[in-house]
């Protein structure tokens, strides 16, 4: 299980003013915390900053690696934002997040993957845009397999993100993201995901407790990886019991730890 | 999705003394709860009262369908006992839980399902015991299936149990549930599922936390029933709200039903 951090991303509000006053201790503190938490990864998404994502990014980037020593996900749609994050990375091997196998994006993001030996987060999107069944996105995995392998990705470091929509405007969208899990399983043993799911939420009350709900369901379709907020104990606390249930907590022992520290007490 | 109410069994102390004082008071309400809180089928185990299982059986029968026209689940491993209670059914098709791929076991029950059209809930058991892995269920599963059929029964009226064990004395008993829910899915699509989940916490805190995250996960691999308590609210809002993420419940009708009654509000 590989848990990416997500609170560093300007479109909070808190963070975008803290990027834009250089509050560095604050965005620092997020990243102690986060990284205490559990966090293999922290995010660092400043996308909505559309006129100095590049500056941006290089500040966060040095800050956060000032205090901790987490390894980074660098997460834009714009390679220069990339480049410019990770040419400053430090300590440990990134995350990119993303590639798509859109042509212009592709080309311009697998450079930086090679010569960064990062680890990859690809979206199951091309120029058709995003898929809707899992069919539909075995495509997309399909070619972008060939294409990353090509580039000499390893497999363990190729996370593809099934692309989570709305139940709320089609029924089936959050079960054909579970039947894509299994697919790719099934015909990609050795790759991992990644993914943010609570726009599976998005449009109904309760949201909290459906994104949790999904994440014991993509986990037990055999997701492995997930960008979401790490100090909520609750959400670490549902993913360690569901470790557990599927046999990936020997002697229960990491349930019990969460069950001492009150995750499940409320 | 099929929801057998659990709480008519002699194992719990407030039953138990119903049936000894014949409280048929107590016993209708329970029923009637049960009833009005959506299960489908209402179980009705005597088999603790090993003295009197038969004529229990059959006080319990007639009181709760003098109160409630809800089939009836006929629970027990004695076929003395099953047919008391089959012979007094009055309103509709009942279930019978269960049969097993034990010899006798087999032979002595499957003429009752075959007298009262009964669906029928089969044990991943055999003269070999309780399964440990998939394998080993699929293979009861394949046994059974081709004995049940040449009885006569038809897919829809069969739901298998894939016997549950506790994850804390075999860490990867919960994983094979999974898999053998997911096997017998692809193999026999027809067919339903039946099981009461919570031997899976057993010996782990927090066990009601536990069992509805099994029920999550089941659900995901592709189970549709359950023997539990329909009137516990928490259990039942998180079957519906795994429904809807499963693409179950079209415009989130169901969910949104639930949110409204307060099933989701603590």
């Amino acid at each position: 299980m590989v848990i990416v951090g997500e609170l560093i991303n300007t479109s909070r509000k808190a963070i975008s003013e803290a990027v834009d006053n250089k509050d560095a201790q604050y965005i620092q503190q997020v990243a102690r915390e986060q990284a205490e938490a559990g966090a293999d990864f922290i995010d660092v998404n400043c996308g909505s900053k559309v006129f100095n994502e590049v500056e941006s990014m290089r500040w966060l980037v040095s800050t956060i690696q000032q205090a901790v020593q987490t390894p980074l996900c660098i997460d834009s749609p714009n390679p220069e934002a990339l480049e410019a994050g990770l040419e400053l990375i430090m300590h440990t091997v990134p995350m990119i997040n993303s590639i798509t196998d859109e042509g212009p994006r592709f080309e311009a993001v697998i450079p930086l993957v090679q010569k960064y030996k990062a680890k990859i987060v690809a979206l199951c999107m091309d120029e058709c845009g995003m898929p809707d069944t899992a069919a539909d996105r075995m495509r997309v995995v399909g070619n972008l397999y060939v294409k990353l392998k090509a580039a000499g990705v390893d497999d363990d470091d190729l996370y593809f993100d099934p692309l989570v929509k709305p139940v709320s405007s089609v029924a089936s969208a959050g079960a054909e993201v579970l039947d894509t899990i299994r697919l790719i399983r099934e015909q990609y043993p050795q790759v991992h995901f990644m993914c943010g799911l609570s726009n599976v939420s998005y449009g109904l009350p309760n949201r909290k407790y459906l994104n949790r709900l999904f994440v014991a369901q993509t986990m037990a379709a055999g997701m492995d990886g997930y960008i979401l907020n790490p100090t909520d104990q609750g959400m670490m606390g549902l993913i360690c019991a569901a470790k557990t249930l599927l046999g990936q907590d020997e002697f229960c022992m990491g349930y019990l730890k969460a069950h001492r520290k009150g995750f499940y007490g409320e």
